[in-house]
C-alpha cells in the first residue's frame, strides 16, 4: 500500500472539474488557500505542521500508466484529459507558514499559486497532508504546556489510523518538543529519539514476575524500565527494590518503574513512598494508560511524583478534536478576486498574507489579514515563499530548527490562549483594503 | 511513503522483549487475542473489518537490510537479534472472525498462534490495520441503518488521517454497504463504484453560475449533479430550471443538485418545492456537509426529499468513536494459560471461541465465550482458522461476498442492538470451562 506520492489518491471531482477546465480552456493562474474556518473546542491555537511532507508529495506527484488506463476506461473522461494528466507535474508557487508556527481561525497556512487545473488537482492530498500533523503537533505542544518539562513519549503507532498517520504523528509531536517516540521506523526515517520498556504480555510469558525482571535487565542492562502492573502494582514494586541491590552490584541501574492502569496519580505516590522508604529515589516512575493534556493538568496540580508519561491514543488520533474545520479554497483566479458566500462558509477573497502583532513583553497581540500585497507599516507577515515554478526555494528545515522555533512560538503565547480548557477569543483584523476587496468581489458577484 | 509492510513499523518495546526471548531461549508457542474491552459510548455492537489487510501483512512482512543496519547500531540490541530479524518471516496461525461479522466487548476477533517472538513482533501493526476498518465499518454500518435505502458515498480522504486511513476507510465503507467512494485509487485498487460533483471552486473560476454549470454540461452530460450553494442556494436550484429544458433538448439530464451547506433538511425542502413546481421530479438533491447517522436519522424522521448523501469526516475520523478501546493479549504460552490482572484491564485466559447463539426470529441472542477446544451442543463458532505455517488458507474474499455477509449479519441484530443513540446491555456468557480455566490460572499466577 504504497500510495502516498499518486496524484490518483484524489476525490473523483477534481478529475471531473479539470476535465471541464480543458474543454473550455480555462489555464489561468489560480490562487487557493488552505485555512481552518475556527478552532475546535478547547482550543485557543493551532499549529502548522506537515508542510515538509506536502512540499514532498508537490515534487514528486505524477500519474503512473496503471492510473492513466483506469482513468480512460473509467468512462468519465476523454483524450485531452488523459493527455494532460501524462505530462501533469506540479508547477506552481507555494507561499507557507513554517512548520511550528502559531495560528488561529481564518488565517492563511499554506497558499497555492498555480495554474487552475494543477492547483485543483492537487486539493484532496494537500488537505490531507497538512490536516493530522497540525492536529497532532496542537495536540502534543498542548501536551508539553501542561506537563512542563517531564519526560514525553509517543505511544500511539497501535491506535493511530494506519501507518503514514503513525509516522506523520511522531514526526508532529517530536516537532512539537515531545522528547522521543516509540515508533522504530519513525526514528529511523526521521532521526527521532526511540523509546520503549516491556509489555505485560513479557511478564505473562514468565512463571514469575521476579524472573522476568531478571530477564530483561540481563538483556536490557542500559535500558532498564520495568513495568509492575501486571498482577499487583504493590507486590511487583516491592520484588523491584528486592532486586535492585543485586542488580547494583552487577552494576545495572534501574532507570524506571512503569504503571499502565488504575489510578496512575494514586499509584505513583504509594511507588514513590515505597522506592523512597527503601532509599531508591534514582528509580524514576514512567506512566501510561489514557493520558492526555488534562490528565497531565491534574497531575501537575497534584505534584505527582510521575517523572516521564508515554502518551498514545489521545495523541495520534487527536481524540477530543479528531478533525479541523478546514478547508482549501479558491481566492483569485486570471486575476480576479473570488470568494464563495455559501451559509456558514463564507471566505475573504483574493491572495492573502497574514501580519501578526506583538505587546511589549513580546506575547501575540493580534493578527491582521491583508492582501498578499500590501505592505502594512508594521507587524511579521508569517507567509513565506517555500517553492516556485514546482522546485523547492531551500533544503528542508531539520527537526531541530522547527523544534527551536516552537520553542519561541510558545514564549509569545499570551497567558489567555495558552488556556487549555477555557475558550478565549482571538482577534484577527481585517485590513482596511482587504475590507473593501471584500465589498467590491460582493457587487461583482452579486448573481 | 512506502512502509506498510515494514516489521520496522512497531513499537521499540517488541525488540526489546525480543532479544530478551532470545536470550533466554522463551521460543515456545504463544496465543494472543485482539479483542474489544468495551464498547465505545452509543456502540451497541462493532463489524470486523481489516482482516484482508492483515493477512496481507503477514505473509509480506520482513526486514530490510536497511532497517537491520538502523537496529543493529541503535546500541539497544545483540547479533542474535539482528540475526534472528534477518531471517524473520510469520510462520503461524491465524483465526479470525470474517470481516462484517458483527461482535462486542470482550471477544476475540482475530487470534495468533505463533511461536512467542513471532506473535509479539506483529503486535503494533496488526492493532494499527484493525483498529480503524473496525471503526469505520462500525460507523458506516451505522449510517446505512440511519439512511435505509438511500445513495450513500465516502466523501472522507481528505481529513482521513493520512493516505492509508483513506484507502482503509473507502474500503470498510463499502464493504458495510455504502455505495461507493469518491476516492479514485480506492476505486481503482479494490474496485469500488466511484462519485462525484463539482466543488464551490469551479462555480467561483467561471464569470456566473449559469456559465459553470453550462461548462459542466458540456464536459460530464452522463454525470451531471450541480452544486448549487456557492453564492445563494434558491437561485442557483432557478438556475438549474432554467438551463434543463435546454439540456434536455441536447439529450442530457441532470441527476442530481447538490448541497453543501446551511441546513440540510430546510434547504432540501425549498429546493424539491421549486424543483417540482417546474416539473422536474426527475432531479434528485445529493447532500454533504457534517453528515453523520444522527443527521441521517434526523432526516429520516423529517421525510425529506434528499435522495443521496456524500459522508466524510465523520466517517473516515469515526468522529463520536475515533478509537476502540482494544488489546492484543497473552492469553498462553508454552501450553499455560496466561492470564492479566491489571486494575480494569484484566484478561480471560487462554485459548478462545466465540459461540453465537439466536432466538426463534433468527436474532442474536447472546454469545457465549468458550475454551476453543470446547465443543458446546448449539451456537455457531465465529472464528475460522484463515492462516497456517504463514499460508492463507483461501483466496481473498471479495468486496461482494464481504456485503451480503454484511446485510445477513444487521439481519440478526435485534432491535435493541440497532438503536444508534442509546447504550443498551449484551449479554456474553462464559462457559463453565473458562471460568474454571480463570479460577485455576489466577491461583497459579498468584504473586
Amino acid at each position: 500500500m504504497a500510495f502516498s506520492e499518486s496524484p490518483q489518491l484524489t476525490d473523483l471531482y477534481q478529475l471531473t472539474m479539470v476535465q471541464s477546465y480543458l474543454d473550455h480552456d480555462m489555464q489561468d493562474q489560480a490562487v487557493f488557500e488552505f485555512f481552518v474556518r475556527s478552532l475546535p473546542d478547547k482550543r485557543n491555537f493551532l499549529m502548522a505542521a506537515g508542510l515538509e511532507q506536502l512540499l514532498d508529495f508537490l515534487t514528486q506527484t505524477k500519474f503512473s500508466q496503471k492510473e492513466l488506463d483506469y482513468l480512460a476506461n473509467s468512462g468519465f473522461f476523454r483524450d485531452n484529459l488523459i493527455d494532460y494528466l501524462s505530462k501533469f507535474r506540479f508547477t506552481g508557487q507555494v507561499d507557507a507558514m513554517p512548520e511550528g508556527t502559531l495560528f488561529f481561525a481564518n488565517e492563511p497556512i499554506v497558499r497555492i499559486t498555480a495554474p487552475l487545473p494543477e492547483a485543483q488537482l492537487i486539493e484532496t492530498r494537500l488537505i490531507n497532508l497538512l490536516q493530522l500533523p497540525t492536529l497532532v503537533a496542537t495536540k502534543a505542544a498542548r501536551c508539553r504546556l501542561a506537563a512542563k518539562d517531564k519526560l514525553l513519549v509517543d505511544f500511539g503507532l497501535r491506535r493511530a489510523h494506519g501507518s503514514e498517520a503513525g509516522m506523520l504523528a511522531a514526526r508532529a509531536s517530536y516537532l512539537a518538543t515531545f522528547d522521543g517516540t516509540s515508533n522504530v521506523l519513525a526514528g529511523q526515517h526521521y532521526g527521532i529519539p526511540v523509546y520503549g520498556t516491556m509489555a505485560h504480555s513479557y511478564v505473562q510469558a514468565h512463571e514469575s514476575e521476579t524472573q522476568a525482571f531478571r530477564h530483561f535487565a540481563a538483556s536490557q542492562p542500559d535500558n532498564l524500565v520495568l513495568l509492575v502492573d501486571t498482577y499487583d502494582t504493590f507486590r511487583g514494586t516491592e520484588r523491584v527494590i528486592e532486586l535492585a541491590e543485586a542488580l547494583k552490584a552487577e552494576g545495572v541501574t534501574i532507570k524506571a518503574l512503569r504503571l499502565d492502569s488504575g489510578d496512575l496519580g494514586d499509584e505513583a505516590v504509594r511507588v514513590r513512598e515505597l522506592l523512597d522508604q527503601h532509599g531508591h529515589q534514582e528509580i524514576g516512575i514512567f506512566a501510561s494508560s489514557s493520558v492526555d493534556e488534562y490528565l497531565l493538568m491534574q497531575m501537575h496540580y497534584e505534584q505527582s511524583p510521575i517523572t516521564g508519561y508515554g502518551i498514545g491514543t489521545h495523541l495520534t488520533t487527536s481524540e477530543d478534536a479528531p478533525y479541523l474545520n478546514c478547508a482549501y479554497k479558491l481566492e483569485e483566479y486570471a486575476g480576479i478576486a473570488r470568494r464563495k458566500r455559501s451559509h456558514g462558509k463564507a471566505t475573504r477573497p483574493g491572495s492573502k498574507q497574514v501580519f501578526r502583532h506583538y505587546d511589549k513583553d513580546g506575547k501575540i497581540a493580534y493578527d491582521e489579514l491583508c492582501i498578499a500585497s500590501e505592505e502594512p507599516e508594521s507587524g511579521q507577515p508569517l507567509l513565506e515563499t517555500v517553492m516556485q515554478n514546482g522546485q523547492r526555494l531551500k533544503v528542508p528545515e531539520s527537526l531541530d530548527i522547527i523544534r527551536h522555533r516552537v520553542k519561541e512560538q510558545i514564549q509569545t503565547l499570551p497567558a489567555d490562549l495558552a488556556h487549555l480548557t477555557r475558550k478565549e477569543e482571538f482577534e484577527l483584523r481585517i485590513s482596511p483594503a482587504l475590507q473593501k476587496l471584500t465589498d467590491e468581489t460582493n457587487k461583482q458577484f452579486n448573481f
